[in-house]
């Protein structure tokens, strides 16, 4: 038998098919729980945003039959639809989860595909084998919350592992590396809820990394969010059509015109499929305190200490000094947003809501705050110079008051990180801060119960439907 | 107002957006007439093909309501789904179009995209104002044969241009060129089919290229013609996001993370949006007269020229000997291909085959004909050395026989080249030859007729219904 390092790809799907549940660390399943709490409670927040409500509405008169729940709004639509509906929704709000050593958002795209997949198939399989001209079903039905978590586990890790093995260049390059490699992940996961063979399996990997893609350039925008909810939906598709015996590509990770080397400097192939089973880089996962991209959350968590600390009037700031982290003005240079998308991404104004308005919620990054007069003012207050010797949940900052007296303070490790990362119960309460505006809090705090009993849930599907605020009726 | 240079996705969309059909040259107009012959006759020609039938039954369970033709069979699905499988069917022969400069195949793409929506259009526009869902339907209606065939001219100099700007390192790195710019090519052709706006249409193109993708590791597997049908479906989806609002950047071709920097090493602005409305990429557009990588047609000249003149009989030919241009053995270096697909791009079955069966049709590229006896043991006589001194379109073969006579000849101009192009009945016994045997002999007129003749059309859906094997009936 061949070393598995001279055929990586098929590896990795090998793994993906035999990975046994009962064989990964509980702290690893908790942590991809973990991720699915905080994956759903995203995408309820962002259900209703208006970028998802305007994808929809676009693509709904191309839709298919109800196969698979959009989250709130409880309408149904086909599989690949909702996956790509429903994964928008968990990224729009830019509050989702981070694998902070490849920057990649594992849980939207791969979460949003299996959900869609997780509910289609156990409709089927009460509809009878093969229902709804599905895959061939399998043999034990209905998918069990077990079943699901374990696949989102799986597909989080291929992702994770795609992108620490093509290495920094791919970012570099400009690709939204949660596009690229989250298409892989999804497609993954979805192979393990098809309960594809090894063959297929590797199929679905080399279709999903034919369609690997995704801009840089469109961070701060509508595009910025489709970048990675097209990955969960082709992602599916991928595995969809393996499933049906379209064939790739057995080599499509490692060939010479394939996707590391195409889109990446080469393949780190030890980083890839070694030690599997045993380095789990989906239990590195770290979730947000603030919805915005994850490089400001050390200067947030500055101004939100100096400000309350010293009890800090907005009006009496003269001005702010930060030492940051050079990602920060290389993904984060914007310091006049226009609108709620792009003040994600501005330094200057996550500094000046932690300042004027003493949160950084949802509200803080609307398109009424990016406009906000007091906010807009302070903004063109802060000044960040960079600091290569700070970690990037570092920072160091330092305000100055109009009366001339100076407040700093140093972060060593940004609320979220992982160093110091956000316990059960914040994940809770951020999942009710995002869910009880748009279930109610009765409902919220049933999916949130059934979020966190995933593993227990005879029927995976119970948790999108759980989700619908229709539902409440 | 600045420059075309300083803003060239704009300035690109601007053109798409104004372009006037009375001010293309009539020779213009009438290459996009042939090139729409051709990829009709493609499309009927592979529309049965197993693995066009496989992604069809794969994705049908997620297909929308029915807007559009699914070619030959009749069926109707939704505009994006209708673009994706007859996409794949006008490519999956391997029998298109190409602009030599790029090695684009502009047509399936572009086509299948504009084949959908003009049908899905007109349609909704008999159904009154918006139906179905649309986007704000046009003042004027139905679309016109006219229409289709203009914006289907812009949509492929959309992708080739885009091609040329990028220059030819974009195809080294493994990228295939069909499916990274045949998605702007769709884009812009829906655009302009959709009626949109400059700024609409400049989103359009931004929403696809960050859709862009395609790895060349698929040649020669099914994934190969998947990355051009994708190409097609998410142009379209590009177009209909734009249609609704949906933003992008607006200058997601030139910016430094953009599609020229990520996936290229640059853009070469004049190459794109100089000259527009004067110089014509689309109008160099070619036809293969067989069905297999472009690279191989000389070679077919060449053998087929050989065994006929000289009555050559296979069991006495003992070596082939031919010099190539460098891309013969980079991109068809399989020597002993399994099926089909892998057949169409090895150098030593396309000669095999014109010298066995004398013939380089689509029965020479079959499964069942990759693993003829005869031609496999012919495959095994042939040898190619690299010539770097002969252009793509020539070629030198030598035959030696068993009793030692000797046969040569030289390819300046491989026949459907640009300097030895099939002419317009060539193109007709082309067409007929793939749709006699999908539609009949008086309906595949009937569709040539239209064809030919697309530009005088009231209702441009009327081609892809004259197209449905059922309207025999």
């Amino acid at each position: 038998m061949p070393s598995p390092l001279d055929a990586p790809t098929a590896t990795l799907a090998d793994f993906v098919t035999r990975a046994d549940p009962a064989a990964v660390p509980h702290t690893v399943r908790h942590e991809a729980t973990r991720s699915l709490v905080n994956v759903l409670g995203c995408a309820l927040g962002g259900a209703r945003d208006a970028a998802t409500r305007l994808l929809w509405s676009a693509l709904q008169p191309c839709a298919g039959a109800p196969a698979a729940t959009l989250l709130v709004t409880g309408e149904r639509t086909d599989a690949l639809t909702a996956a790509l509906v429903n994964g928008y929704a968990s990224n729009i709000l830019d509050f989702d989860d981070t694998h902070l050593a490849t920057v990649i958002h594992p849980g939207p795209p791969v979460f949003s595909a299996l959900l869609a997949l997780a509910e289609w198939l156990q409709a089927s399989t009460v509809a009878g084998a093969g229902g709804a001209g599905l895959p061939p079903a399998p043999a034990r039905s209905p998918v069990s919350g077990d079943d699901l978590l374990h696949a989102f586990l799986l597909g989080m890790e291929v992702a994770c592992r795609t992108g620490v093995a093509i290495g920094p260049g791919h970012y570099a390059r400009g690709w939204h590396i949660t596009g690229t490699c989250g298409v892989l992940g999804a497609a993954a996961g979805a192979a393990r809820l098809l309960r594809l063979d090894a063959a297929r399996t590797t199929a679905a990997l080399g279709i999903a990394a034919t369609q690997a893609g995704g801009l840089s350039e469109m961070m701060g925008g509508m595009c910025k969010t489709f970048n990675i909810a097209r990955a969960g939906r082709e992602g599916l598709a991928a595995a969809l059509l393996a499933a049906r015996g379209f064939t790739s590509s057995q080599r499509a990770l490692e060939a010479p015109r394939g996707f590391a080397h195409v889109l990446a400097d080469g393949l780190d192939r030890e980083a890839l499929v070694g030690e599997l089973g045993e380095r789990w880089e989906a239990g590195r996962n770290t979730y947000k305190p603030y919805p915005c991209g994850i490089v400001l959350h050390p200067l947030i968590d500055a101004c939100l200490d100096l400000v309350q600390a010293h009890d800090l009037q907005p009006a009496q700031i003269a001005a702010v000094d930060l030492q940051v982290h050079p990602l920060v003005l290389k993904l984060t240079w914007r310091t006049d947003p226009q609108d709620g998308l792009a003040s994600k991404l501005s330094y200057t104004h996550a500094a000046a809501v932690a300042l004027v308005q003493r949160d950084a919620g949802v509200a803080q990054f609307s398109d009424e705050c990016a406009r906000n007069t007091q906010v807009v003012a302070m903004r063109s207050r802060i000044r960040a110079v960079e600091d290569a010797s700070l970690a990037s949940d570092q920072v160091q900052a330092t305000i100055r008051m109009n009366d001339g007296r100076q407040f700093s303070t140093r972060v060593e490790h940004a609320c979220g990180s992982l160093d110091n990362p956000l316990g059960d119960d914040a994940l809770s309460r951020k999942f009710r801060a995002l869910a009880d505006p748009a279930l109610g809090a009765q409902q919220a705090q049933r999916a949130l119960d059934l979020a966190w009993g995933v593993a227990t849930l005879p029927a995976a599907g119970e948790l999108a439907r759980a989700c619908a605020a229709t539902a409440m009726a």
